[in-house]
């Protein structure tokens, strides 16, 4: 058996998410019709995490086992003939069978789009998030600084997730503007479930002056969810990169 | 009863072009629907063409007469209220009651998006034209130039339409590079069906080396479809102005 990674770009706006459900089609799903197809094998596929409903991606990482004697780089092109045309193969290529997508990640970046202009144009719908106040951008570069380490993010966590520990590491936050946008980048050694989004949901608080940056200090102490920003759409949402070094 | 002309931005990707139709989910139908909702009010809106299944706009333009009183600026926040989020009313204003969306227009202004690098991304998917050919971008500027003036276009023409005349004047058309992006500009006082698809197939011809600037200077002298270009797909073009003077 071979252990195969794929690196992934999509749209998810037309999916459930990435992980298989009952109730609506998803990237996971998908993809592993492909590889039925194409290997006659039926498979699971492990990706770097699951994305929510609608989040996108430039770079999720998969992996997958198969006894299939395509070689590695074509499962690129073969994948490609079979998948929609908003769930693209990037690269495929060989890894060591103890490689595991998720398990052997180092680091993720995510990217968070926002349209800060006074016409939204209907070709950013689902893929930004339009914010009409008005933002304080230092404030809000300031703040995303305060989330750089290692802190308990049960506050940027959905209320009903259950996870081991709520501990993460940030190795870098910020924004850049990019002419209408905003673009928020957050990398890290991994993510509670929405903890992107109310980060971002949190961030724009302090930009309208609604929450401060002793505000976010409190909120980084843990536990006060309640205190912390909506969880904004996942419209704006990027799984950019997953690093495994 | 007032005239309100409705400049529309959309995205084609989810409908089965601008004109209603039985088999399929059209532009006009979404549009008369939101029109009925905010002013009880049946109505027939004429745009100033119609686009087809899959082809975007910037700024279709539409009328409709009404005896609401709801202003004339106001149809813009009400109707954006009922429309899905890839059709969006950009302004709304009242016309003279002789004013006919596509009997008055002057010009029309199309754009063609082509990529040419060689990671096609997912987010282009649908709003863009891949072309994996290698393309000579002076001999498709100069041919592109042939085009202005006064013509019978007849062999860029959909083969099964029927019209009175072929014979129409283009006003400007030329490609600008855009990074990765081919943008191809046409303006003219009218398009037959499917032209600016059939133009641009043929322009990649050019581009490619398979047809040359004598071959074009052929074509325009009429009736002779078959040795014009392919129509390409509807996925680049996007309505892009209309202009009344």
């Amino acid at each position: 058996m071979k252990n195969i990674c794929l690196i992934l770009e999509y749209v998810g706006t037309n999916y459930c998410g990435f992980q298989r459900q009952k109730n609506g089609v998803t990237i996971q799903e998908i993809l592993e019709e492909a590889i039925l197809e194409v290997t006659g094998e039926s498979c699971t596929t492990y990706p770097s995490g699951r994305t929510d409903a609608g989040v996108h991606a430039f770079g999720q990482v998969v992996n997958f086992f198969t006894s299939s004697n395509i070689p590695s780089s074509k499962f690129k092109i073969v994948l490609n003939q079979k998948l929609p045309s908003d769930i693209r193969v990037r690269e495929s290529f060989e890894v060591q069978e103890n490689f595991h997508s998720r398990k052997s990640a180092k680091s993720k970046t995510y990217i968070y789009k926002i349209y800060t202009g006074t016409q939204f144009s209907v070709f950013d719908s689902k893929r930004c998030l339009y914010c009409k106040y008005e933002l304080d951008e230092n404030k809000m570069n300031y703040a995303s600084s305060l989330f750089v380490g290692t802190h308990d993010f049960s506050s940027f966590m959905a209320s009903n997730s259950s996870v081991k520990s709520t501990i993460r590491t940030i190795f870098n936050a910020g924004f850049k503007r990019d002419g209408d946008y905003l673009i928020f980048e957050i990398t890290g050694n991994g993510f509670l479930y929405n903890m992107v989004r109310i980060i971002v949901g949190t961030l724009i608080e302090v930009g309208r002056g609604k929450l401060t940056k002793e505000d976010v200090l409190e909120l980084l102490k843990g536990n006060n969810r309640r205190m912390a920003g909506k969880t904004v759409s996942p419209d704006g949402l990027y799984l950019k990169e997953v690093k495994y070094y």
